[in-house]
Formats: C-alpha cells, sequence, structure tokens
C-alpha cells in the first residue's frame, strides 16, 4: 500500500477513529486502527467490539492495500509532523514508512486480515437530524446515565420514536432526564437503548452545525450513524426499558418560577460545602416567594435567599445538590420551573410544552429540624 | 474582626498566599492562612515553614483582629462568591461568616496564635530586577533542578552576584543551565542558593511587566521577595554551590549553527517512539553540512536531515533527547550555535555573549554502530 495526503486531513480522521480504540483490550488487534486503500478511496477504521468507527481521507492511492498500525503510537507520530504531505508505504512484511518533508519514520504494522470488520446494516429508512440537535440531546441527557455495568441498561439512554416525536431518555435510579424533538417527518414506531459510551464518543465527534445532517439507521442489534465521511456503528444494549411514562405525574402542590442562573450559582456555592465522604443534602425551604437554601456540614454551613414567583403550599424538602446542578447546568431558559408535591415524592423541573423533563428524587430529611 | 473587601481583590490575593500552603504537613495551623486586619491594612499570611507569603488587599476594616482560617476550604468559598463586595467578620470563637449578596457562609476558625509568623527580614541593599527578567530567568533555568531531595543543592538555583552581572544557575547532574544578566547598578559580591520551588511558586505570582520591579534581600539563611503588595520569605539552601566555572570549557572541535525550530520540532517528533520505561538516546551525525537525527527504538525508527553550517571536524554522538529540548524551549534565537569537542564530552548551546550557556552530557553511544 501506498498512498499521500495532508497532514491535518490525516490527523483529523485518526482524531476520529481514536474514539473506538479500547484503551484496554485483550485482543492486541483492537488496540490497531485499519488504513484500507482501495477503488474507493482511503478509509481508517478502528473497532472495539461494542463500537466500531469508519471514516475517509482525502489522499491520493498510489498502490492500494491495507495495513493494522498501533493507533495510539500511529496518532502520536502523525500529531508532531510538519504540515505538509504525508507518505505512508508499507512493504510486503507491513512495515511501514511515514515520509513527511525530511522527517522519516519506520513502524512495523500487521496485515489487518484478523482485525473483525464492522456489522454490515442495511441502509433503509435513516432518522435524519441535524448534528446539531443530536450533539445537544446528548448532552442534555446523558449526564444522567448509571455507570455501573451491572445494570446494563440503565448505562444507555432510550430513543423513542413516535411518529413525527422523538423522546430521549437516561435514568440512574435517583433521577430521569428526559428530551423531546419534533421531527421534520413521521416515521415507524421504535425503541432502542444506544449505549452511553457510544453516544458521549459521537458527541465529541459532531461538528455540532445545524446544517449538517445525521443519518441513523436500526437494526435490532445495531445502530449506524452516518455523517460527514464518517460512519459510527454501534451495538444496542439488549433488553426492555423502564415504563417511565406512569411516573410522570403533572399534578403539583408547589411550584415555582426562579431565576436559573441564580439559583445554579448558589447551588454551586453551597455544594464547596460538602466533601466527598459525607452525603449531605441542601435543604429547600419555599414559603411566601422566598427560596431559602442551607446546608450543614462538618466543614461549615450556608444560608442563601432568592427571590421567586410560587404558587401552592409552603414546603421544606432535601436534595443531592449534584442533581439539581446537572439538570440546571443543561437548561438553556432563563428561569425554570420547578414542581414539587411534597418533601418524599421527586421534584419535576419542566418546561411548558415539556420539551424537556428532569425529574429529581429528594433526600430523606428530618423535617422537624 | 470584621472587614469588607471586593471579591475580585480578596480572590486575587487568596491565590497568591495559597502558594505557600502545604499540599500535605504534620501541622494542621500551616494549612490555614492567616487574615490580619489592623492599622497597616489587611493582610493574608500563609507559610509551610520554607516558603511564607504575605500580601495585602484592599478593603475596609470595620473591626480589626485575626483569624486563621483552613486555606483550602476558604479559597473554594472565596472563587464562589458573586462578584461583589464581601464580608467577613469573626465573633469570639472564631466562628468566621463570610457573607456575599445573599449568600451567607459560616466556617470555624483558629485564633492563628500558634501560626508561626514570617522571619524578620532587615530591608537593606536589594537587588533590583524587573519582574520580567525573573520571571523570564526562572523560566529559563528552574528546568534543571534535581527533584531529588538527598541532594538538597541541586534542588536550588545558585543566584550569583558580581559588580553588575547576576548569574542565575542549576545543574542536575546530567547538564547545567546558566543565564548571565547585566544589572542597572552595582552589587557587592554575593553566593546564595534558592529553592527551586520557591523559584517555581514566585514566578507563578510575578506579573512579568517590565515596568514593575522586584527588590530583593538577603540574610545569610534567607531572601525576601518585594514586589507589588506581596512580600515572599524562603530559606536560603544552606552549603557550597559546585564550582561550574572549571567546566566551561569554550574549547572545541565542532560547531553547529542550526535553525532552533526546526531542530526543536525534529526532536520531539523523535522522542515520540521513546517509552519511558526504554531510554533510547537519540543519535546525531554532524558531517558535511547535514545533520543526521537518528533514533532506533521498540516501537519503530525515525531518521531526519536539517541543513546546517558547521565548522571543524565531523561526530556522531548520542543524547537524551529531553535534555536538548528542554534547553531549546527557552532559548529564543532563531538560530542556535552548538559547540561539540568529542563523544564523550558535554556539549555547549550557547551564544556569543555569553548570556545564556547549556551544558548537556552525551549519552554513551557505541559509534560502530
Amino acid at each position: 500500500m501506498k498512498i499521500k495526503c495532508q497532514k491535518s486531513d490525516l490527523l483529523n480522521s485518526v482524531n476520529i477513529v481514536l474514539k473506538a480504540v479500547p484503551a484496554k483490550t485483550t485482543m492486541p488487534i483492537l488496540e490497531c486502527l485499519i488504513i484500507e486503500a482501495n477503488d474507493s478511496g482511503i478509509k481508517l477504521t478502528a473497532n472495539d467490539m461494542e463500537l466500531g468507527i469508519e471514516t475517509k481521507v482525502k489522499g491520493n492511492i498510489i498502490e492500494e492495500g491495507m495495513v493494522a498500525l498501533n493507533a495510539k503510537i500511529f496518532s502520536e507520530i502523525v500529531r508532531r509532523l510538519p504540515e505538509n504531505e504525508v507518505s505512508i508505504s508499507t512493504d510486503e512484511n507491513y512495515v511501514t514508512e511515514i515520509i513527511c518533508e525530511k522527517a522519516k519514520f519506520s513502524i512495523v504494522g500487521r496485515s489487518g486480515e484478523e482485525f473483525p470488520s464492522l456489522p454490515e446494516i442495511e441502509k433503509e429508512n435513516p432518522l435524519i437530524l441535524s448534528q446539531f440537535t443530536l450533539k445537544e440531546v446528548i448532552r442534555q441527557t446523558v449526564f444522567s446515565i448509571s455507570d455501573n455495568e451491572s445494570n446494563k441498561i440503565m448505562t444507555g439512554e432510550l430513543f423513542e420514536i413516535k411518529k413525527n416525536e422523538l423522546r430521549v431518555i437516561s435514568l440512574d435510579g435517583h433521577r430521569i432526564s428526559i428530551r423531546k424533538i419534533t421531527l421534520k417527518d413521521e416515521y415507524d414506531d421504535k425503541k432502542v437503548i444506544i449505549p452511553g459510551k457510544t453516544l458521549n464518543e459521537i458527541s465529541k465527534i459532531l461538528s455540532g452545525e445545524t446544517s449538517s445532517l445525521v443519518n441513523i439507521y436500526f437494526t435490532d442489534k445495531h445502530a449506524l450513524f452516518e455523517f460527514d465521511d464518517t460512519v459510527v456503528v454501534t451495538r444496542l444494549i439488549e433488553g426492555e426499558y423502564y415504563r417511565i411514562d406512569q411516573m410522570l405525574s403533572s399534578d403539583y402542590e408547589t411550584k415555582v418560577k426562579i431565576n436559573k442562573k441564580e439559583l445554579l450559582s448558589c447551588i454551586e456555592r453551597a455544594s464547596l460545602l460538602i466533601r466527598e465522604t459525607d452525603k449531605k443534602p441542601i435543604i429547600l425551604r419555599i414559603k411566601d416567594n422566598n427560596f431559602e437554601l442551607n446546608i450543614n456540614t462538618s466543614i461549615g454551613s450556608m444560608k442563601e435567599d432568592i427571590d421567586i414567583e410560587m404558587e401552592g403550599k409552603e414546603i421544606v424538602i432535601g436534595f443531592n445538590p449534584k442533581y439539581l446542578m446537572d439538570a440546571l447546568r443543561v437548561i438553556d431558559d432563563e428561569t425554570v420551573d420547578i414542581y414539587l408535591i411534597n418533601p418524599k415524592a421527586p421534584c419535576f423541573i419542566r418546561d411548558e410544552e415539556q420539551s424537556y423533563i428532569y425529574l429529581i428524587l429528594p433526600v430523606n430529611i428530618n423535617v422537624a429540624s
């Protein structure tokens, strides 16, 4: 194989496929990326068996062929090359020369034949989203997946399509995040659970432009994301997702309208007094259009008041401040509405149209205190 | 004690004294910073017994007094306060209230009486440098101190004043870095060894402006740096510094004039092929106005040529690439001169005026190979 391409193009593509190179693996071939040059162009591939990424590189093919190179070493070399044309050529033993200006590297490659190819997926009836929308919806929900592998379903996100509506849902046992997106077209109903790790990696690759589209294809076991010159294939998580609709009551006893930035800064300050070892809640006293936040830990105490508009009954309720902060950070509205029922029932942060719903369970506090 | 000051002023000063708060200590009082308000103003102090920093904060004193607060907690609280006026007040038990807008923190402080005060140093005949010069000279030399505490002298830098010349020297057994600065005035001869850690911390605090000055006062055991509203006191390292002048031969067999950026990028690329565990040298072949760099490791090999101007004999010599990179990174000249004697003698990178000299020992290589 012998190819020539610009360093910046090559680096860009290498950085994309690197997301699918496992940090640790018992199969050394998975630490490689594949460079393949044939009549359909130059293609880089990496695959950790759950997530596979393929992307094209602009360049000239002098001789067709394929080689597997250690992804970490190859990417570090490419990163440091001068900004100029790079020539990559392999001999019959897969010794690979990388030449750029006067720098000439030589590293030992492998044939790549044992490399697991990406699953074949029929490209029919894609779900079409803008890169911006997909990147945003991942950011707005992925923080509340669980990282506990013992409950596989919680480590993924539900993508639920109903006609022209996409709901993306994640939950971790303490909270639920839901985002609703109106689609341009109508689709057949579908429910799939996509691994959170995949979504995290995809959102790093997505340009996030509103004018660029992503096509998403589903099979029973896989999803394929196609955008720009890149294809990402991921395994789906098998099983039935939680029935969350029955938890989404719209009844409430107290409704609070509060400035988001003020509330977030206030909780961030309060959380300074928490050491990781002690899980002290913040305590909210909502009464007479006043929102009083209290925290009392081994380090010290803090109290802060925020003016609010409220409806309904007064309430005293405790929360893990992290859960409130996570949700508030991904809401772009200037003011948010918080709906509360009682000190033991979940609270809801949601907008009128329910384009977002963040359900957060309270922490039991001794209300008498 | 009760004081009021702006959050930004307070944060700025807290960040300065934080540099002298030890990460680990067996004396809990040293984890505190002292706030002292009296007729000379508001002052913050921290002291890890080797390095002590005092700095002033603009503000109003409502009630004089002093308190010791856990530096980490206090600094985190201050960092997160709104940008507005902060009020700090203590009661008779040193419970300290920090109030800013509607946020009210309460943390437990201590009297601060057991806090070790900074050594008294007579302020006479200071050495005067611009902040820029001091910050630069530290950056240009401090990388070659040793971090091995078993040889205390190597962990510091020699500041040697002779008439109107200051030489700053560091060495670690593999290399020597020397910078020479011409002073505006003449001074009495003086030699002191300042801990590298202190210099690193000072350089982070220095604004680096050419128009701001630093006054440095010396006693037998201490040095005091005075700049802006800050005073830094450090212990000196006791003992006799190495006699380095006899190592600084100006004889050479080969002189190379080379583009600095080209050389540095080339060595950076070569060092990619080195894993931390194997200490492979780079091998330089200097011959016929060509500079050939070779490296050969378990990962792969690299060869690169650079055009040079040379005088004298051809030579093949090996180096630890890190030492060359460290020196080249702090030289601002576009081209550098490298002087070589033989494959076992140190090389010198220096300018005509010898305002900088970087001596680097070669690595033994089998020249036949």
